[in-house]
């Protein structure tokens, strides 16, 4: 049945795409994202903005994966817009091209934050400009001591406001550091990025992706179903008054107490064992 | 004229609530309800719920109660909806009385929101589900060091979507860190309460309740009619616009610029005493 | 074209105003507003107020000054109203005249957001009632050790809800500690007011004036039409949900990238040199 409304639910353990790598774990509920030109700090390209949003927006279908990790490969996150791939053509386009341009980076946003599953930001050196931006967009983050996160658009004579920065950055880490790390483009440390709720824990590199997995798969055997609803409640009140945001919650939950997992934890409580979600 | 427009303005002193114990300053102006059932880590019922949601509802009327103070019996702040009590009976429910209960439970924030006093949670050790949300709701929190606070509905199975969570728990201690107490349900130390903006203080538990009262009771001591519009307006603007808030503010103080208070206060300064407010 | 749209584009070099002092830095670029009656600790007037509003309004139509500096003589930022020169005179006024001095202060905040200028709040010593309202008005905030911020509206006896303090203060350093602040009037220290995000750096007295300079020179040299548009989102989105804000900036961003700042920046990149920014 549900299959049949979604009409094309489907595994990712054989997706394969061109402009990034694409890993799924051995039980098949963690897919990690790893943007991978490590020798130009995995910038991002027309096509690879293109296909992880069409990435994000499948995930919607997805049978399997559960949780995703987002990485870059070669210790860093990544540097975001090629400067010669992508903002030289950008200074010579007409507005409509410059705006769907744009509108497809926000797309891809939107998209991070309309799939189901969460997103884990691991993010190891540089973090810069849409790189940035995607670590951003993620659920959590998590982070290296080496972590340099810039939202550097004013560097190249662009405005802060990117991707959804001004409106998101703020209610992460506040209207006050927001307004400098956009006004000024400067590099935010991983100390900064901790101390100030960016980044929701700091590790060392060579265990940065094995918590990240960990984060996930807790994630992914938790009642993945109730955690897609979190997901999208976080993101769906974001401007809503008190009583938008109570009423709203409490049919979200009402869904969720009428889920099979709301039981099968009850039970697996009272007989004193971990319970085995299945997502219905 | 207020009493006739109140309908039923009246005094809180000899109120006997069922479900938990409620205690009146010797001056008559700070409530103290505590959750009493120190042997279950002072667990909420359908009961204790809903008697707490009227009595806040009807706080709106008091002639006496000025400020509140939220706390638990023996050690604990609250467990949260309790296993069998609570969690049992709804995992066999249909759907409409799924949605009464999340209703009901929600009105209590709501109700908590809507109450003219400012209400000040003082929370010691355990502060796990409902009763996190109860602290969250609270206008202010105080904790001891051993204050741990947990949103675990994730464990039971549920969304942390669970009485407004996912939309005011981000405007205190921000979206990302509230992403993940919600997703994962971890504990929150003491520590990382304060660190992050969740506990407006930290003291030892000898001395917290009577830090909370003291807090309270400097509230009630104050401009107190000037304080529940403080508490209206920092409730009401959560999803308006800057110049919405700016218009807002301007009705809303020139209010209480309009309230004899304002000049009692003036008059006190000028003659280099105390002022003494009557509320109106 | 721009002149003659907006009517009046003119220099501020030699404005001169009643109720402060106003400087203009050598290269024109930077203004300085700097509140001079030391020997009150720099108090707000009805003309102090009515002054700087009409001035943030001017400066829509500047054709020099790209960032300003707000500050206060003598070793204090502002003392706010004055309790003899603004509040004993609104302790007797009907409540239209109230509502019009609401407004006209509320009108200041909404010209401080308004103007494409970027501002920066560099505040020594007492902070205090609307004194804190224009330092937390503005884009950032530099402080020194010794200053003491205070939103002191409940020790007239009036509510915290002044000028935007209850929507606009939650946004910077979170709700629970604007809760306190707000409700209790008390002073936020330096070290507090970096730790929750209000202050962007702490600097000693001798230094402060000089690196909140420093600090709007990078910004005025930098690409400073795209730094309004950053001001305008920042302010813009205060209340928009998720995809509102998205498609926002889509339509922000083509924008500057449709400005020749852009291409200036892309071509000093590439030719390894210093951008120099013009604005269109």
């Amino acid at each position: 049945m549900n299959d049949v409304m979604n009409g094309m639910k489907q595994s990712f353990r054989d997706y394969q795409p061109k402009h990034f790598l694409w890993e799924v774990s051995e039980d098949g509920r963690v897919g990690t994202i790893r943007l991978n030109r490590p020798e130009r700090k995995n910038p991002l390209t027309f096509d690879s903005y293109a296909e992880m949003r069409d990435l994000f927006r499948d995930l919607v279908y997805a049978s399997d994966i559960r949780a995703i990790v987002l990485t870059g490969a070669g210790g860093n996150f990544s540097s975001g817009g090629d400067v010669f791939e992508i903002i030289e053509p950008l200074t010579a386009m007409p507005m409509p091209q410059l705006l769907a341009f744009t509108r497809m980076t926000g797309d891809l946003v939107k998209a991070m934050k309309k799939c189901p599953q969460p997103i884990i930001a691991s993010v190891d050196g540089i973090c810069a400009g849409a790189g940035a931006i995607l670590a951003m967009a993620s659920d959590m983050r998590l982070a290296t001591p080496e972590a340099k996160t810039a939202f550097l658009f004013t560097r190249v004579g662009l405005a802060g406001a990117d991707m959804g920065a001004c409106g998101i950055l703020p209610r992460i880490i506040g209207q006050g550091r927001a307004a400098e790390l956009l006004f000024t483009g400067r590099s935010m440390n991983a100390r900064e990025g901790e101390a100030w709720g960016f980044f929701n824990a700091i590790h060392p590199a060579d265990v940065l992706e094995t918590e990240a997995k960990k984060l996930a798969h807790s994630l992914a055997d938790g009642p993945w179903f109730a955690h897609t609803m979190t997901k999208t409640m976080l993101n769906q009140e974001w401007a809503m008054g008190l009583d938008e945001m109570i009423e709203s919650e409490a049919q979200a939950q009402a869904i969720c107490m009428a889920a099979k997992d709301f039981r099968r934890a009850f039970e697996a409580f009272a007989e004193k064992r971990k319970p085995i979600f299945e997502g219905d």
